[in-house]
């Protein structure tokens, strides 16, 4: 990009409205601030009952912000309102802009949904002033880069209540996103009220479904926040959940069970037979009415195609139908399907392996494969959603998500009309290790970075500013009931039992989850496996070891007045091993954490030592250096599932401590820690932490 | 009492069984554990729904304290159950046994009630063991010292909604409180819907009240758990809001409008007409069948006169019948309310004022004067409650109110026969300074210390036993919904805006409001004043303050060991003036807030320098005490409405160091300050902290 746009934006993200996220379009900065004294939100132009329920709704979340009771309701009388929402007529376009003087605040969007987006925005301003609470004098001018953005809530490994997906509702809107995809069936569950098919949650669900009323309720509920929602049953595959109350629609004979454990499940629906396809029209006419958006969510991944191999039957039709493989046998389920869907108005989705050269190709396509497979798709004509590299159950850090751009990499090489096939993305969170009382931390905050990957321009990509603005982000959705930073206490609390859990606290503020899908690798998890270790506690991504990995290399290029903090983080880590062996000593949830709370101490020390020796400005003999590095491998290796994530930082500061030449630090009068090769630190009367 | 009493007691309190609270009456511990690798709860003997509802609810509890998916409901099979339930009848009685052995756990309860309260003890004994979650095996024989241990919420002053109540509800239950006292009208609002006499909440509550709908729910809710629910309907003063829709129960013509400012208000009823007492007798009528416990709390507190003396008509009764006061008009008043009240099947309860000798002595006298006032009211043949000494608003520590004895003082002098008339206490919460948002971190954890004094022995009393557990059981409290803890991150954030609010916490943990009616005497509080500075934020105590002064006491008094984690608060502490000056700079929150903040970095750097003088051995020279005991001075005044609670440790450090001899500490080599009476702080290059 440009330098000069580059200092543009990095400019205004320095200016006063510096916490907003995603990052709109455009800003340009004015002088002063509108004074938050009072509070009238008023709507000028065209009026519906979701502007109405949104302005009420701003003045309340307003209000909760602040702790200042604004009067509740809406103005009549836009020239005496603080904030004036002009919108002329119905509609889903997302545009909006928002100008504020120091006299008034003014939303004008080309419709409701432009408008809801621009009260978010207005909310983020929202800052405690000299004066009172206020918010800088702006013009945004601001509109999505992708039309499609969204999250993918599983619903059926692990049950989550109403009141999950209202609260990430609520939080989705903030961040702009405007899809919810459902993914209501699976293997381990079937999750939606059949009235056609009661069986299907009857059998299929533990009791864990949402009513039909229910239903209604969250698509209203998301409507009224500017997001459809996506409806997704999954078939032919990942289908065991329907079987114990439909075992007819199997490839195999019954009965079946609800799956309890995870992967890919033999159980498949049976696509030869014609009363499968009657049943999923009734099934899929009743759920149409259900979900009254243009989307309608077939899955199709993953179908291993060991039931179809095993029946006589099903060979015999591929045979009859000239089929090769088990994909053309899916190909033509989906065509049947296609039709089934398109019949009662809606436009089908799936995943990858639903494209097929026989497949019309109105069908929408969502990638998990990546970017190649997504340009592939565009290529061959088909619209697309990029949600490789939006998993958030695989506990990536929000820099690498940040990263994966729906056009990045094959996706750059597209012509202009095959970019627009690429609608967008969805963050995806498989639930098969989430409960309710984890998933906002699952969640939260890192689907802010993808929101602004999909919303904001493409140069915005500075790291340090999102990071920045996520922290804000991240603590203003508490207001909102988002319980990502309520639960991790409570969660450690449980783990500690009657001991004060601050020492574990320290500890897991610098532990992340292992990546991917190490954990299934290691233990049998199951759907009622307990998930209350730390590893289910801590964030997927340590924003404590991340600022320490920024602070320890912003000493070590010599910026000043750092290493105080940096030396007080280190003593902190060191000291705490004794006390949380405390706390955990008789405690099964604590006894596998134990060795990390030991490296992370040593480790700690080494850090300290390290500065040590480069405030002496002697490098650090051979010796301690081979033990220090012993250390740092031992502390890399994963224990419990979880990662210490200092361990880069600490290893550039013992690197660096092997080097001549020292580093000039704070004055400290201290003297050179003695070496020492047997002992792991120097001895403690010449250490200065 | 007998020693030998005290060390079994402090023996038992150090046991596995460690974090009960309240202290049950009698505890014997036994060898082993009661593992929960599975748990399935069964009732015996009697059964109602009261108790089937409250076993299902103890395996939800279960399950969310340890993150197990326990089975849900009630075993039919008690040979096969981890904890039955034994329950003769029916009935109110509350005391239990709990018997727990390695093979299971037994509840024996004469009525539901106690089987409640144990319940509550076998949650509390929940810890994760060894292998598992688990309870040690144990046998409780508990009963309540005093049958009468209520809450005050004071719904009036601000508008709580009815979750505020019932997670409150929920942990009363907790810690085995039985009463809750609604202070339902003041002049601030009337908050019961009547069918009756509508215009009572049309024009009286802003809209903020309680359906009928919504009391019986709460009124069952609180059945559930043990509690029965006594409204306050208070008059003939606290009347304001009754009057906007009824002005013709005034002493004064109107128009009445909601009062919105605080203290003692003239509006009052006029006892001197009829009409009152018919339309009392109607609206009593009402409330009686919506609220069908025992007693009827008609308040009766703080009438001024000003409105009687200043009505002919009334002064004019006053001497027809003799009255020599505005007293005897109010005796002549609760007369008439008493068999109002009466007549509709209930107990009439009242404040101190209600005592009169005209008045019958099946009045209840609840004391907000003392325990001499209490104790006279005895004599006299009232029963009675304490309240005074439990005002829960007023920011007074858990050891203030846990030396608060219904029984203590005046009551102590009583004879037996006087004392059964004392039949408990009711802590307060009223809520001039008090929203929903930080409702529950004013009346939590402190109300657990009241509660163990109604309930416990009166042998309970070690305060650091006390403290102990009380941090248990506050973290606990989380598992219910209670927001104590939850609350205080969210309001310090707001106060720091878009900053990282940490370092306002490390300010706000040792700072405490002011107590007693302090704020009322400095700003002109109203009902719409926000409640969003530091000071509603804070905890009314300092549990950080005070675990620090008994640290530093403890160091001071040679206990070797804890030099390092004074040393680091105080360092913590002295640098954080500079960062949270960067939080709050901007703010209109933070601005009264700075000169607290700089007095603690100058009271750390005291600390710290006293520690370094004593470990010189050398006493710290008349200068700098001097200077540091004004500093002391200083520091010690409020201001913004909060105290800084580490100044009696610092004074203790500052004191000490001016003496000869110093204290052992830590072997350091750090070379002894340098005294250079001009600056507040010894040179940096001397100082080892």
């Amino acid at each position: 990009m440009p330098n000069l746009l580059l200092c543009l934006l990095l400019a205004a993200m320095m200016a006063p409205a510096q916490n907003l996220m995603p990052w709109p379009a455009r800003i340009a900065h004015r002088d002063g601030r509108l004074e938050l004294g009072t509070f009238r939100v008023a709507l000028a132009g065209f009026r519906d009952t979701t502007l109405e329920r949104a302005a009420a709704r701003l003045v309340e979340r307003l209000a909760r912000r602040t702790g200042v009771p604004f009067p509740v309701g809406v103005a009549a009388d836009a020239s005496e309102a603080t904030l004036v929402i002009e919108c002329p007529q119905a509609g889903a376009a997302e545009s909006y802009t928002l100008d504020v003087t120091p006299r008034q605040a003014r939303i004008e969007a080309g419709a409701p949904a432009g408008a809801l987006h621009g009260m978010e925005t207005f909310l983020q301003l929202v800052e405690p002033g000299p004066g009172g609470f206020s918010i800088p004098a702006v013009r945004i001018e601001d509109s999505p880069r992708f039309g499609w953005r969204g999250l993918l809530i599983d619903a059926s490994r692990h049950w989550m209540p109403a009141e999950v997906i209202k609260r990430n509702l609520d939080g989705m809107a903030a961040v702009k996103l405007n899809v919810l995809h459902w993914h209501l069936s699976d293997d381990q569950g079937f999750r939606v009220e059949s009235k056609r098919y009661p069986r299907l949650q009857e059998m299929g669900s533990d009791g864990n479904y949402y009513t039909q009323a229910e239903v209604r309720e969250i698509v209203a509920y998301a409507r009224d926040r500017g997001i459809r929602v996506v409806p997704e049953f999954d078939m032919p595959g990942h289908t065991s959940a329907w079987f114990p109350g439909y075992p007819e629609l199997a490839a195999f004979p019954g009965p079946y069970r609800i799956e309890r454990g995870w992967g890919v499940i033999d159980a498949c629906m049976d696509p030869t037979r014609e009363e499968v396809y009657t049943f999923l029209d009734g099934f899929i006419g009743e759920m149409s009415e259900l979900f009254p958006g243009e989307y309608f969510h077939i899955g199709g991944d993953e179908v291993n195609g060991k039931q179809w191999d095993a029946s006589e039957r099903i060979r015999a039709f591929k045979r009859e139908h000239g089929m090769k493989s088990n994909d053309d046998l899916q190909a033509w389920f989906n065509q049947r399907l296609e039709k089934i869907v398109s019949s009662h108005g809606k436009k089908m989705v799936g995943w990858d392996e639903v494209a097929h050269p026989d497949l019309p190709k109105n069908v929408l396509v969502q990638s998990w494969r990546g970017q190649k497979a997504l340009a592939e798709l565009a290529r061959q004509g088909y619209e697309g959603l990029l949600s490789f590299g939006y998993y958030l159950d695989l506990a990536q850090p929000a820099s690498f998500h940040y990263a994966n751009d729906p056009l990045g990499g094959p996706g750059a090489s597209l012509s202009p009309a095959e970019q627009t096939r690429i609608l967008g993305g969805e963050a995806c969170l498989w639930a098969e290790l989430v409960t309710p009382e984890n998933v906002d931390g699952r969640i939260w905050p890192r689907l802010a970075a993808i929101a602004e990957r999909l919303w904001s321009p493409v140069e915005v990509t500075d790291l340090s500013s999102m990071y920045r603005r996520m922290a804000v982000l991240s603590r203003n959705l508490d207001w909102l009931g988002l319980t990502h930073n309520r639960a991790y206490p409570t969660m450690l609390a449980r783990i500690a039992g009657g001991h004060d859990p601050e020492p574990l606290r320290l500890l897991a503020g610098i532990l992340e989850p292992v990546k991917n899908y190490t954990r299934h690798r290691g233990r049998a998890y199951r759907q009622d496996t307990p998930l209350n270790r730390l590893v289910d506690a801590v964030a997927p991504e340590s924003l404590e070891a991340r600022a320490f990995g920024e602070d320890a290399g912003a000493m070590l290029a010599g910026k000043p007045g750092i290493e105080k903090s940096v030396v007080a983080r280190l003593r902190a880590w060191r000291d705490n091993d004794a006390r949380l062996r405390a706390v955990l000593q008789d405690s099964f949830l604590g006894a596998d954490v134990l060795p990390l709370s030991a490296d992370v101490a040593t480790l700690a020390a080494a850090g300290l030592d390290a500065i040590a020796y480069l405030a002496s400005g002697k490098p650090a003999p051979a010796a301690w250096i081979s033990q220090q590095k012993a250390v740092l491998k031992r502390a890399a290796a994963p224990r419990a599932e979880l990662l210490i994530m200092i361990v880069p930082a600490i290893g550039s500061l013992v690197d660096r401590a092997a080097k001549p030449g020292g580093l000039r630090l704070e004055p400290t009068g201290a003297a050179p820690p003695a070496t020492t090769p047997g002992r792991r630190r120097p001895p403690e009367g010449l250490r200065r932490h």
